[in-house]
């Protein structure tokens, strides 16, 4: 299974943000939306391999995470406001229980930031966890895990630095992805391109 | 100058699709937006050195271009609502003239499908132009030329026969993106960092 843990430093934890104005009203969740769609979606079909996890630093309700399984999810759109429509009903849905709750099948939210994923993360993961960062060693020259991997990616905010240190203490390899720094789902869009091209 | 090309079967080349459902209202234009994101945006920046041109080929309206110069245009933003409003913005505009006709400065229109832009190209942009195609030889082995090179890009219905034989006349190049067939915004993605790479 292939992990992308994308980290939205001041997106909205909150289902309050409006549809017609996801980029103006969430905390720039639009950006998170749209690495969902670079990882899970190709054309015409699901990467049924690859599981995303959305971290939600922003607003009131944060930290919160939403995890979507792309071995469980049905019916999802690429476009932005589908895709918001499907993290607001997780987001407004009443939570019990500790850890990731699902809200439906392969849509879940758990309480917490970068701890939380990183709990839900299958053991021996420390050694196949990469975080994408610019300057890092070239991904086309890397040892990549293909069978495991999980990829920490910052949104336009970067990593903050609480992050950046838990991501440090968990152990993960830096990795980049050439001359120009690229928007997150861009970023996830050349991962998924190196994976597969590895995998096939 | 980099360019790209993508050819929306169904998108409509009228302003009438609503914001709030851009992807439910407009034969899927959201595909095409997505698209001039991923040309034209990097981290924190645009791509100065790059045009876009969406073909609609659907609607009353039909056939138009929209044609994005990045060494001109301002105020692009990323998330799909606002990239909608600049293309209605365009399509609403009054039209006079022919060839490409400028709304604002970076933005036009042309009356016309395909033709309307290989008349736009420069000359000698055949030995130069390229079509994205499944199974084709792959981009990473292929010689490119990196100054002036033309992308043709099908949207998520790929190429019309129409299309498919101007670009046969045109004498492109296939070239493939990897084992796995991804959206057109992808696709666009993993040429740029290849043209990136290859030019840093």
């Amino acid at each position: 299974m292939r992990r992308f843990v994308v980290i939205g430093q001041q997106a909205t934890a909150a289902g309050d943000f409006l549809l017609i104005d996801v980029a103006g009203t969430s905390g720039r969740l639009d950006v998170l939306l749209r690495c969902l769609r670079a990882a899970l979606l190709v054309s015409h079909g699901l990467r049924r391999d690859t599981v995303v996890y959305l971290v939600l630093l922003g607003g009131p309700r944060a930290p919160r995470v939403v995890r979507v399984d792309g071995s469980a999810i049905r019916f999802v759109r690429p476009d932005e406001r589908s895709l918001g429509v499907m993290v607001q009903k997780a987001l407004e849905a009443g939570l019990e229980g500790c850890g990731f709750v699902e809200i439906r099948s392969g849509l879940a939210v758990a309480e917490g930031g970068l701890d939380a994923v990183l709990a839900d993360l299958p053991a021996g993961s420390v050694a196949t966890s990469y975080v994408l960062d610019e300057g890092a060693p070239d991904i086309r020259d890397a040892a990549i895990d293909v069978r495991e991997p999980v990829f920490f990616v910052g949104d336009h905010l970067g990593f903050d630095d609480e992050s950046r240190l838990m991501l440090a203490a968990h152990g993960v390899t830096r990795v980049g992805l050439g001359p120009v720094s690229v928007h997150a789902e861009d970023a996830i869009t050349l991962v998924c391109n190196e994976l597969d091209r590895r995998g096939a």
